[in-house]
């Protein structure tokens, strides 16, 4: 067999005889002269030919011809089709067609139809984006000295909260899947690893049934040793983003066009604001013209309008949160705490903070919370030999997506979104 | 403050007054001259002073004082200390020694304390290099056009094989952990991604208790469209291993000579024998001088001990396994399957194959497997539209970490391993 060739490479073998591999995108028959359009992972091709065509659409191919300059084709190269061998027929009862704009198919229809709805280029490219989120997080952090890390996922013994918690039978006992990595980053704070990273599942049993909520996602997670305060926390995850910002303008254009996406400018992240929750909250409600007492979801929209019109960028952090709205384990400043969210185009897309690292603090927190130290398992213990300041965050990587491309639901930026119903594919 | 300066970067700043914070991790008292030897992420510094010095072993602390040239030092630098602000009190009765050579800690007690004994360097050494096998895998494949994927580790309906899975309760209903990506996997090549790889947990029930099973482990997987054979994918998986460890050998000496380890000669991994699984047991059987019927454990060792006899290298590629000991997904080759699995120091630390990509084929398979397509549930339908022929592998990190540092059990390159009996911390 001859070597195969990408799509996106033929006008490197113009007058070459050459071999491509891909899916029957499209097929247009002009009476005489046929056209076919082959699909590879790299882009398309179009094939011409005399003979008839009777191949499915999305039927696997290898198409053998010479390659010809012109200028109408899509690239300016066509392929002389000289023979077609099937590799994998497709039925033809596709449950919705590959080569038109998805606007019109369900999401339903997209998630229960994976290996079809992804063959669609554009929704392709919402995981080639993901992909390529994940990759800029790991550079920029291992630039900076972090190290990345593998938690486990079952939980066993008792564990924070207990809420929202899945539980998994474990041979002759039970496990919970993992909120959060947080203990386990915390534990490689203390350990002396002092910065590490973590991109891994994480698992919440919310019975939420939003556009912004799954219940399995993937976390980019993040922890630091040696700060003071959420400012440092801040200052690294604006720092993070630039960098995430200025990788997508790049390298991901064509991600971008095809959904008709901007990224933020990534010079712009410097001006990212810092309201602390209780301003936040007072903007918010000049804004709408009630009072909010809290920043819920139509507040994240109307702070991000905000900082829009007075930064240029709808990006927010918001610092500062009372004690009671955060896990007890936050540090502490007077009635508030070191804490942030960022909110970006409308939707929280990170929490974090400062934890409390010393040991009397963190035994003193507990009763305010109706906890034991015994019922936390091992997670004190990390206090007790030398645990230096330190704190973290963590990113959604698919509601960052969601928010890049302006998806609808963050579902569309899962490839196996799991909610309360569905389970499959 | 002033700018914290890493142990690593002293010599930048001799004659300078700087500021190091990190781990009390050894104290001498010489009556006059007291020397503390301080950690940080970075590495180890010598600190010089005629005070007492009254901190526990472990304790975190901010230390000032002025760069001088010592050639009996560490490193050749040290500081005279002027100031020394405690962080984070250590409790003296830490669980072990964390400045000593953990050979003689027991391995139950290096996990039991993780955020003690990943304190110790040469235990640190092991995730070190882990991080960066990661960031190898990902490196090559993404060179290869391959696109990271994360797909969900909650599989619902009924699934293959149906044995060995953990069952979660899911709202109204069970799920299961995933075993392995690997229907995921598929159903991105035959979605046109074509190549995709995958680093992510997975889970087997299985009630092994031995030195190379845990139940949660971290899978680099890989699948690849478009092949003949496995004969392609043994060609992938030598090139990806022949880059790690040219990277390892690049990179990691320092994590090698803590374990006084070596990784193989990358240009040698040109040379790893294939052998077909009928032949590998002929091998062995000679080598024993008792026939095998499988390549158990034991035959694993002695097949490596084969290679590097042979080839100067201790790995093999086995492949043409039986169709009775493969999966029933497994493309067959007459008796034989186009399958293999590679051998790395003694233990199985890859399988891999070509799949079954032709719906008629994978229908005519299920039954000799005692299977029906309705209980595979969307499984048979990546098949139905097109679907190139592929296959793929997967390396189990903790093995491949284990084997490159010489580590006696797996665990110990696991940072929260679970078996049986442990589920914390």
């Amino acid at each position: 067999m001859k070597m195969r060739v990408l799509a996106k490479d033929i006008k490197d073998y113009a007058g070459k005889e050459i071999s491509l591999s891909g899916w029957i995108h499209r097929v247009r028959e002009l009476g005489g002269v046929n056209f076919i359009i082959l699909r590879d992972r790299s882009g398309m091709v179009q094939l011409v030919t005399n003979d008839e065509i009777d191949f499915n659409l999305e039927s696997v191919v290898t198409a053998t011809g010479d390659v010809h300059e012109n200028e109408k084709a899509p690239g300016g190269y066509e392929i002389q089709l000289k023979n077609i061998e099937m590799l994998a027929p497709a039925a033809g009862d596709l449950p919705f067609p590959v080569n038109q704009d998805p606007a019109n198919i369900g999401l339903e229809n997209i998630l229960d139809n994976r290996s079809i709805s992804l063959r669609n280029p554009k929704i392709r490219s919402i995981f080639k984006l993901q992909a390529d989120l994940m990759r800029y997080f790991g550079e920029y952090l291992r630039g900076e000295d972090f190290t990345e890390i593998k938690s486990s996922k079952l939980v066993g013994g008792a564990t924070e909260g207990g809420t929202n918690l899945f539980r998994v039978e474990y041979f002759d006992t039970y496990v919970n899947l993992a909120q959060s990595p947080q203990v386990y980053k915390q534990t490689m704070v203390s350990s002396g690893l002092e910065r590490v990273f973590e991109i891994s599942h994480a698992y919440r049993a919310e019975k939420h049934e939003t556009s912004r909520h799954i219940n399995e996602y993937v976390s980019l997670d993040v922890e630091m040793g040696f700060i003071q305060d959420e400012m440092d926390l801040i200052e690294l995850e604006r720092n993070l983003i630039k960098y995430m910002f200025t990788r997508v303008k790049e390298n991901n254009q064509k991600e971008l066009e095809d959904w008709g996406a901007t990224v933020p400018d990534p010079e712009l992240c410097d001006k990212i604001p810092v309201i602390p929750h209780e301003q936040a909250k007072k903007i918010v409600s000049e804004r709408i013209g009630r009072r909010v007492f809290e920043i819920n979801p139509e507040a994240e929209v109307v702070i991000c309008e905000w900082a829009m019109e007075n930064y240029g960028i709808d990006l927010v952090f918001i610092n500062e949160f009372p004690r009671k709205k955060r896990p007890f384990y936050t540090y502490p400043k007077g009635l508030k705490t070191m804490s942030f969210d960022l909110v970006f185009r409308g939707l929280e897309i990170t929490t974090g903070g400062r934890r409390i690292n010393e040991y009397k603090m963190f035994q003193e927190a507990l009763p305010k919370f109706g906890l034991t130290e015994e019922s936390l398992g091992a997670y004190a213990t990390i206090f007790k030999y030398g645990c230096p300041p330190h704190g973290g965050f963590a990113i959604g990587l698919e509601r960052l997506t969601q928010k890049i491309l302006g998806l609808h639901n963050v579902k569309e930026a899962s490839l196996f979104p799991r909610d309360r119903k569905r389970v499959t594919p």
